[in-house]
């Protein structure tokens, strides 16, 4: 099987460092090839085609700093998908992980024979760090508040699957911009494949000078409501929250949570995607959550998709 | 391969709901169904075919609300000796879990292309709101006091490789029947394949009017003993127990301890079963635990063959 | 694929007893085979051959009732490598294991058709009570401060991959001598394959009458330091050390701890390894330990191929 759209292996020559540390290092042509390549696996797994051997033989490594649970199954079960191995390193509970010491840690299991190392850390830059010291292929697994890529990919391959493009879409990204690694995500890709990118929550958590990337601002969701194409609901982590800051849960679910009445003014196409795990009644109401503009499923069954392609473009043994 | 003796299907295509919710729900055929399945792969087994290709290209998902060693590892080995892929999923040490969110939980790992949900859960009944809400099949490990069918099909199926039938045996489940899901599913199992099934144990831990399920009861063990064909030794689980009400562990085990003395008075050919872990010197004394009575070891080797054959005979994939 | 220097089993099929619980039960002739069979699997994997189905349709069971990540994750690996399942189990956090429910436990996962255990406990002498009690094949992932024999065969490979030979070279094992497992595996392979073994430490920390093992004894590091052709530094763990009688860490680095300046004074071609986890700082600097002497990540791939290799030759599917 081949890459579909990339005949001439162009753009994934000049792919040459085989890392995925964030949507900011990619190009357009770079994100819609893994995008195409995940459409191909949908494709195979649709004829019954589940189990791949495309990477039998190789190792990858699921070094998970923070706790995850969804993130790390996803990319578990995507390599066993394509028949790799797996190496499950789990640190969640150690206390604050030394440079030093994290670098010998994910040293000692590429030492194992480790072909891609997945990493979680709650320090932006940490995947970064180990590019620079492992001769592994290094995929972000969501690094502090600063990029969490997968997550992007698979939020725009969802929402290209059921447009066909992102050229022209309204795309808002709703809730706290300021610590949401998501968001920094989705922003990167979505402008980059054309999409017009609106953030908007309270003003206490966004970012100053995020117009720097391209994308507009609100405050008031109901104002933008009905231009929106989709709408990513970010998850609210109150343990990121400092207190006096943020409005109450109840306020914000009074201004930012999406609900059936509020959706009765948007446009009716609009998508409604959210990373989750979601806070039912805080986000977002369980009559959307559940409801017909409701993409959230679809994303998670995306997700797998997304890091096989991502896992098997960057596998080292996969030399074009 | 085929169920051996369902060449026509006929039993399996009324299987329609492929859930393995409790043995209540099932007929004695379809008990028997699992058991010659079960048999097939002993066989096999014994012929060195020891990894079969049955379940290549399906996930399982081990998700267990409630810790365990011994059933999650024998359902993990007996999907990975299928060639399925695993998705592990615990929340042991988690609060108690909401309605909503244990759904959504499972629905997102559903969403990741999830074939089967082997679920334990304290919660009489979480098995089923899986079934209700989840398109996969769902196999109940165990939730709560209500029952845990794989565990009384290895016992049945234990019983019957020794002595070819259930039907005319006399069986006795002796401990704590009140709060035993060992201890239901084996009335219903026992008693549909034509066993004469009676409960023993202290009168303060025999539930009220429990006769209408077609079960005998009996408080004074040694008076039952000589009649018995098999018994059953239930685990006493100390924590389920309320202080008051039950007897001293040095009176249980003087009154309802399996040892070599009691035994004396059993038939020759008695069975000693056990669910273990055991207690050893409470349920059961050492030299009953490993003498030539006991099948405590045979029951484990049994329930991976149990385990394979219910998640064969339930994959969605595997249509008659 | 055969082993490489025993053409007619003959050194196999005296190796009857199919365990391996330390270095001091097995002959030269036993240790150059496993040796032999790790390079086989090493030249293999050059070639791309990193998965081999040598052991399909059996079963490995890691039992750490110690915490283990790096001997732990290699087993795994080696036994996925070598395409047998494995079974999981931890007690790390459990109390103290009593010797009965010790053997139940390992029987009860014995029972679900395993056929190699993998076993660490702390207590010493906990896989000899194994392999008496059980059917399957144990392996000793280190008991106590007694063996760890795939750590010692791991170093001695590593030595004999760079010098072709253990004759005649002279190897100090500096540390904690009286509590290291690795010490004493590595004492009884290095002398079996003709090494001249020298221990080097705080007097303290070095057990009485160890000469009559065939070692020699230093205080002093930097007096022996210019004859050694392999230094081998054992890892300070400082939970086994009683608080009055050890050096404080400042001391043992300046004593003991291997750094650019002393290392001057040693061969030009001195090798230096390091079982690892290492303090950086304590028993070796930074620049050691990514220097041009060290070999320590060299010894963690080396981990990987004997595992394999223990596992294939013990396996009893494997019959000569």
């Amino acid at each position: 099987m081949n890459f579909v759209t990339d005949t001439d292996n162009s753009i994934k020559k000049r792919w040459t460092k085989r890392h995925l540390l964030g949507l900011e290092y990619l190009s357009a042509d770079e994100i819609t090839m893994i995008l195409d390549q995940a459409a191909e696996f949908k494709r195979l797994a649709a004829q019954g085609e589940t189990k791949l051997g495309l990477l039998r033989g190789t190792v990858v490594a699921n070094l998970f700093f923070e706790p995850s649970t969804r993130t790390r199954t996803s990319f578990g079960l995507a390599a066993k998908r394509l028949s790799a191995d797996i190496v499950e390193f789990s640190a969640a509970g150690s206390s604050l992980v030394k440079g030093e010491t994290f670098i010998d840690t994910a040293r000692n299991i590429e030492a194992m024979g480790v072909d891609q190392v997945v990493v979680r850390h709650s320090t932006p830059g940490a995947p970064h760090l180990l590019a620079q010291n492992l001769n592994t292929s290094v995929l972000n697994a969501g690094d502090g508040t600063h990029e969490h890529p997968t997550q992007a990919l698979l939020d725009i391959f969802t929402i290209r699957e059921h447009r066909g493009t992102l050229q022209g879409l309204t795309v808002a990204l709703v809730g706290d911009i300021s610590h949401s690694r998501v968001a920094r995500s989705n922003i990167w890709g979505l402008t980059k494949l054309g999409a017009r990118v609106i953030v908007c929550g309270p003003a206490t958590l966004i970012p100053q000078h995020v117009e720097k990337l391209g994308v507009e601002v609100a405050t008031d969701l109901d104002k933008i409501l009905p231009e929106l194409d989709c709408i990513n609901l970010l998850r609210i982590q109150f343990e990121r929250q400092r207190s006096g800051l943020f409005p109450s849960i109840a306020e914000y679910a009074h201004l930012f949570g999406m609900n059936g009445e509020r959706l009765k003014t948007a446009k009716d196409d609009v998508m409604i995607l959210a990373p989750g795990p979601i806070n039912r009644g805080v986000e977002i109401t369980p009559d959307v959550a559940d409801g017909g503009h409701s993409v959230i499923l679809d994303q998670v069954t995306n997700g797998l998709l997304i890091r096989m392609a991502c896992l098997y473009l960057l596998n080292p043994k996969n030399s074009p």
